[in-house]
């Protein structure tokens, strides 16, 4: 199983992180609850991703820690702000940190958060990496959250949109999902020593791979089996989200059903009833809106595992490939 | 006049902020937002101050510029994750970014500007410094946003307590209004290639001058002249903060003057009358808390001034001192 190999990883991530983040510091509001949360959850597959790569260039899995878990902190920051910017209750079948700690509170132990992965990044030089090499990794770690931070403001102004193209949508989805898949890689390969061409191959793998896993979590969220699929069935309809599939339909119905669903989207979440969320499967399904958005994910994915193959043939690479079918067919 | 000293140097770091941040991007709820907010307010002291070191030492003003800049982006970044986690609406007179742009857009807004600022010190690798010393600026940089997101912390854990102690507050209250200043000095004095134990002398002097003027604000919270003072006077009692002087008065009341008291600190905002607001602020006068609180400041302001002393006598020395009367007399 490959959740076990992921597993496998894990207490070498957390130990780099407990060199960043303190167990037992007196500011408990602040350092538990960034355990708490952390602990609670994630694969770390964006490490891992990281530690395949610097290691299937030759790298070590030890020297290329600090940045590695780096981008698991990043994660985290971006998913507890994320949870107060969209409202989300719950994550992980728990109460979200700002349920459990307020709103003022959740934003400040982002901020930390994030400032705590800068530290974690430059942790790097300590490994024996040059400064030059360090202040790079630090350099890529900065363009990817500016790049995260556009992509949210994209996406909420999407929302008091209707005319959003599909191009507009992959601008914003790379950056809110493929940056750091991106950054995991591209840092992997950089710190191993690889050619600029490697670097951008892997770069653009993560490009592909964040946005093809993005959309198809939007498909689950649409036509996933409950109790398989963790998080709420339709809720994207609920949210009102442009996903991929809203895109594609809005541009093939008639007059009348495109008002029909624009109000069915715009409604406030818990006016939105399963009729309404049925009314609007059922015309992507008629549309072919859900099997574009599996198109486009699954040439995504394709051109994704090409880039892989850039890299040298090893036991690595496979376990490369292993990650990528891991991520898109997703049973976890 | 000292303000117009400072106004003179705001083209300049105004200029390389844009540098980082454009002022013509197509993401307007994110750019805009910042420029906006950036450019309606702040004196720009913090780099100035930076600056004054930097050139007092031997240094350029315009090699130090982007440390300089990113000291005025992370305040501006401090200030509207604050506003929000405050709940404050209005600063400088004007609606706060989160009453304009919603509370999820202004938390992205403030994080983009606090990666910005990342960037913006990293621009030091391009006026001419190695590697090694902007790698050592950007730690610098993290190790004060850390610092800055356990201040405030332990404030919000403050609110809930009754019991909080003098040093408790001043481990507080210099991550929170010190290490900026700190780092701004600090960073001055490291780049003009000082010795460690000037830069430690100027980290002092910053650490020594943020609570000294933070101080001074919450006095003149409580006596300041209404239309001099900007803000809202008796805010902190209405707000029930911890500062300085109701620490001090906490331990010299009565058992019904100190449950009278933490009653009003305790109530909601909207419910604390003028009443109650002079009750507290009598209580201060009678035990000299107001009084003690001046001499405090007071007192770190002189050691503040001698620390400068280990700069070498110059123009840029007498206009540091005149920056330091200028931020603990404000005016502004």
């Amino acid at each position: 199983m490959f959740s076990d190999f992921l597993e496998s990883h894990r207490a070498m991530i957390d130990a780099e992180i407990a060199r960043v983040i303190p167990k037992d510091s007196p500011i408990r509001n602040l350092y538990d609850a960034q355990w708490r949360f952390i602990e609670e959850g994630g694969k770390r597959w964006r490490p891992v991703l990281c530690i395949l790569v610097h290691e299937a260039l030759g790298g070590s899995a030890e020297r290329v820690l600090p940045f590695a878990a780096g981008m698991e902190l990043v994660h985290n920051f971006s998913l507890i702000h994320d949870d107060i910017e969209d409202g989300d209750r719950s994550r992980r079948g728990k109460p979200t940190l700002w349920v459990l700690y307020g709103v003022p509170s959740a934003i400040n132990i982002g901020d930390n958060l994030l400032n705590k992965a800068y530290e974690c990044v430059a942790n790097l030089e300590e490994k024996g990496f040059s400064a030059a090499m360090t202040l790079r990794s630090l350099r890529l770690l900065c363009r990817a959250m500016i790049l995260l931070s556009e992509g949210q403001a994209m996406e909420m102004e999407f929302r008091d949109r209707w005319d959003v193209t599909e191009a507009e949508y992959m601008e914003m989805v790379w950056r809110k999902t493929g940056i750091l898949v991106s950054t995991a890689a591209a840092g992997g390969a950089y710190l191993a020593g690889a050619d600029e061409s490697t670097v951008q191959r892997m770069a653009e793998y993560g490009k592909l791979i964040g946005p093809a896993f993005q959309i198809t979590d939007d498909v689950l969220n649409l036509v996933g089996e409950y109790g398989k699929y963790k998080k709420e069935i339709w809720g994207d309809i609920r949210e009102g989200k442009k996903t991929l599939m809203v895109i594609h339909l809005l541009g093939q119905l008639s007059r009348g059903e495109r008002a029909r669903v624009k109000s069915i989207l715009a409604k406030p979440r818990r006016l939105t009833t399963r009729r309404d969320c049925r009314y609007v499967v059922d015309l992507m399904k008629e549309h072919g809106s859900i099997d574009y958005a599996r198109r486009v994910a699954e040439e995504m994915l394709s051109e994704a595992r090409s880039k892989l193959l850039c890299l040298p043939k090893s036991a690595h690479r496979d376990r490369l490939e292993e990650l990528t079918d891991f991520l898109v067919r997703r049973d976890f």
